[in-house]
């Protein structure tokens, strides 16, 4: 993807020298006279606008179009003086169509997928949304849901000039059960927000992510996104207890039940979890709120193989049973980089002071650990971080205690410390969280986001090395061990097609031969759309695309994502 | 439900009188003769037949039909000995025509609903439920999915002469994963069996339910059932991972993914949990199982108020946080139905000699209870049966102690009783367990299952009685405080319309007003179909009924259930 980034830098730069600056001119009155020409980032004739946007995507150096590239425009209608009248009277001050203000929603955040949509609406209220999608309909004018604007697959942003229906103002919390701890809110509520009404109240919300400062609730439930908290609460699917909905034609679809039980009929609301804004536009949510932890422990610790990994996730879902919550990997690789290009500090190494947080720490370095080791105790292959979260710190630490002991004795784990404290359970946190920063110094980085039975998701990381050979600088695997979740990541100085083609499809029929996902968390979006066959049969994708027939004729909502280009 | 089982009971029996006792002749070879006439149970004429079982359903009074009361026979085909010939050659040996070997799938497990069908299929693989469902598809033969016909609103047993489908001998689990905690088996394994298999390999089914002995895994996803372990591991929307499931024309749709994330397009298998057959046939299923606790406490405890008792249940969800298991109540109506007709003696009465089980009992009754309470202590308006599961028995001791005696101190709970033995456990729970039971003996009982926020779900039985005054003899609540579902049953010395009259629809309003389900955990197969509005807007019903059309054109799959009659 972050080729996809780099290839878009230089287009970029192609498309503004052919592009016109000028903005809407609000005094156009022409009847449905398409404003295209006026956009700034868009050529004068439309074929060139569309040549160049599936250059954008595509890659400008002239090779055949990834799968991963846009599809060309679909024939939607183009936005005229009478649409924004429209929207203008419903909407009065939250129409934007400042190219300056609509750039930060044309583009990821990654900045590897940029759209050219020349209007932003910013509804605050359900029936603002109904209006909206009711009249988009009934022009053929296409949506861009957005939320947080922080997916990773160019879901959430415009692919050409769909409106982008922005829920930045839904942000009203709108009841909260302190008793069954069931909290409803708009979709445009801020994940961290949330945490931070909840955490007052002894509640959490069910799912962390790291870009909870921005992401929204809506469009985390659209995404179906994963997070930390997935090994212990599960998924949206299950957390997530009530939807309100606007369905393309404008109609409200109000599932948004408060309830924990609720068998009357189909369960509607679990088609729109992880449809990606395709399926219609999420409103608001009711969502199960797990009460706060009294107690969290981190722990880091080395293996020698990953094999042995295993083992110690085995013992320590029988042994920290309820407590667990996170039990997430990183590779050697992963540490060289993070010592390399970030300067931290392998927390189990001997040339670092160990943090003696926790008795349990100096009891097993003391005791067990110090008369196996050198005084320069090397590198492990393997690290684990395991973060405990339960309602009494002692119990919490004597589990983790006599989990950690009989890890040692058993030599499933070689090394350890463990941080009770909030600074020193981030710094742990952070080896694992900053890998993915590490990277991006590393030179180009080609990632895949893989789900696989968990007793092979490292295998796929040694086939990869060896299959690439010295063609790649470095083959490295993370990820989320509990959820059976890789991230594996190859890098090279720069980008290389010929390295990409040793990857692609190998990371795929891999995966797919081991009935795999080859989006764990992340969704498909315009990025990996294409990519679908090999995780779905193709009577499932073909009766997604009735599905998706079925709720949205006309395919006004967020177009050229989620369904593969091939889907009549 | 039990009028209809009463009502049932005289119909049948004019009912036999009319039908001819004759079986299939396997001699006969008329190319699509309908056989009907030969029906055991079926009158000589299609009207006569229709209004039979019409009246059989609306009940033999002459009152106007019930919304419970079956609707005409749709025009599916009637069977015919080319059928059965077809049927004989693909499943050999697992065809069952004789009307005996028939009669308990055609009755549901309350013998309240009974349907006529002459044909009971027992395919063993997925490709047997596909070449019959295609088969069935293209001849519009209407098909009951049957599991182990355990439901309680007549969604499990054919409503005329559909063709019963049973999963019975598809009962073999597939794989186990013991790192992960996944489990793949076929839809006919019986849940009790599962659990056994599991416990082995130190892990349990995350569902729970009185039927485990009978009930199987494809129907328990089938119609989402809920049960007893819901509080603590959530629905099967979360714990279901993967689904195969065979569509109404015969397509295999393989979603079986035994992944904990994967985020590759629509969430297909979670449409067909929970749509009690009507959508498609589960044949496999795959399951994310908890490890097996290794410590387990019930305890008993009384409450003056049921404010108190949700008070208790929020201190609980603080101090017990992760062990926590279940949190049941019953009322003191229904302990006096339990004592007079069951004999079951209150636990926590001074009359009986307490358990003194734990030390945590011993301390709370000696010296917190024995100060404030007479030597025989009256029976409390409420009663609570909490149960903690976890992984370390002291841990678990402690914290439970922690608890009640907060509980206890503070005023909440005014008697208990502890038990951590396997017996004493099991005769706890029979306390909650067999009040239903306890309700045959009362005379004639209008039951609802009903979930509501957990703030109001006792207001509804107060409402009720405060309604009814005089016309019932009793109005009993209980149920699962922890999933806001309550057990509503309303008795009266026999069968009285006046009173269910004065019940409905005062019932469903009161649970519509307060955005409740009609339908908590038992779905609406036959007897609910039609009271779905209360629950569900009609935009919500519509959508219901376009996938239902989408996925199952000739509507072959359990006719007459789930969704209401009206719908088109």
């Amino acid at each position: 993807m972050a080729g996809i980034y780099q290839r878009t830098l230089k287009l970029r730069a192609a498309l503004r020298r052919l592009s016109p600056h000028s903005t809407f001119s609000s005094a156009a009155t022409v009847r449905h006279s398409p404003v295209v020409p006026r956009s700034s980032f868009l050529p004068v004739t439309t074929s060139q606008f569309e040549v160049c946007c599936r250059k954008l995507h595509a890659g400008a150096d002239g090779h055949k179009p990834s799968p991963a590239a846009a599809p060309h425009r679909l024939p939607f209608s183009r936005i005229t003086q009478e649409d924004l009248d429209f929207f203008r009277k419903i909407l009065p001050g939250r129409v934007i169509t400042d190219p300056d203000l609509l750039e930060s929603s044309n583009v990821d955040w990654l900045k590897s997928v940029r759209g050219s949509s020349e209007l932003l609406l910013r509804p605050q209220t359900t029936e603002d949304v109904s209006q909206i999608l009711k009249y988009c309909n009934s022009r053929n004018l296409a949506v861009n849901p957005q939320g947080g604007n922080t997916g990773l697959v160019g879901g959430s942003v415009p692919v050409y000039d769909e409106i982008i229906l922005s829920t930045a103002l839904m942000n009203n919390i709108l009841t909260f059960d302190s008793i069954s701890g069931i909290l409803t809110c708009q979709a445009g509520c801020v994940l961290e927000n949330l945490s931070l009404y909840l955490e007052e109240k002894d509640y959490i919300m069910p799912l962390d992510l790291g870009a909870k400062g921005s992401c929204h609730i809506g469009g985390n439930v659209a995404t179906n996104a994963g997070g930390l908290r997935l090994l212990r609460y599960g998924s949206l699917h299950g957390t997530v207890l009530g939807l309100e909905v606007v369905l393309a034609d404008g109609q409200v679809l109000d599932c948004l039940a408060t309830l924990r039980k609720d068998n009357t009929g189909y369960d509607l609301k679990q088609l729109f979890i992880g449809s990606e804004g395709t399926l219609g536009v999420i409103t608001a949510v009711s969502v199960l709120c797990p009460r706060k932890p009294r107690s969290v422990n981190v722990v880091f610790l080395g293996c020698e193989t990953f094999e042995q990994l295993l083992k110690t996730f085995q013992l320590c879902r029988g042994m920290l049973g309820e407590i667990l919550s996170a039990y997430e990997f990183l590779d050697s690789e992963c540490m060289r980089l993070l010592n390399t290009h970030l300067k931290l500090l392998n927390p189990i190494s001997g040339k670092v002071t160990p943090m003696h947080t926790l008795y349990i720490y100096i009891y097993i370095i003391k005791h067990t650990l110090m008369a196996n080791s050198s005084p320069h105790r090397a590198d492990c292959p393997f690290y684990v971080v395991i973060e405990t979260s339960g309602s009494d710190p002692k119990h919490d630490g004597e589990k983790l205690h006599n989990f950690l002991e009989e890890a040692m004795t058993s030599s499933l784990v070689t090394d350890g410390t463990v941080a009770t404290e909030d600074s020193k359970i981030k710094a742990l946190w952070s080896m694992r969280e900053r890998v993915t920063e590490a990277l991006t110094h590393e030179g180009f980085t080609y990632k895949y986001d893989i789900s696989l039975p968990v007793e092979q998701i490292y295998q796929l990381v040694t086939d990869m090395r060896e299959h690439l050979g010295d063609r790649a600088k470095s083959v490295v695997g993370y990820g989320h061990v509990g959820d059976g979740n890789l991230h594996l990541n190859v890098t090279s100085p720069a980008k290389d097609p010929a390295l990409l083609a040793a990857i692609e499809p190998f990371v795929y029929e891999w995966t797919a031969r081991c009935h795999g996902s080859i989006s764990a968390e992340h969704g498909l979006g315009l990025k990996k759309r294409n990519y679908i066959y090999y995780s779905k049969p193709s009577q499932a994708v073909a009766l997604m695309g009735n599905i998706k027939a079925m709720l949205d004729p006309k395919g006004i909502l967020n177009p050229y994502k989620t369904l593969p280009d091939n889907l009549k």
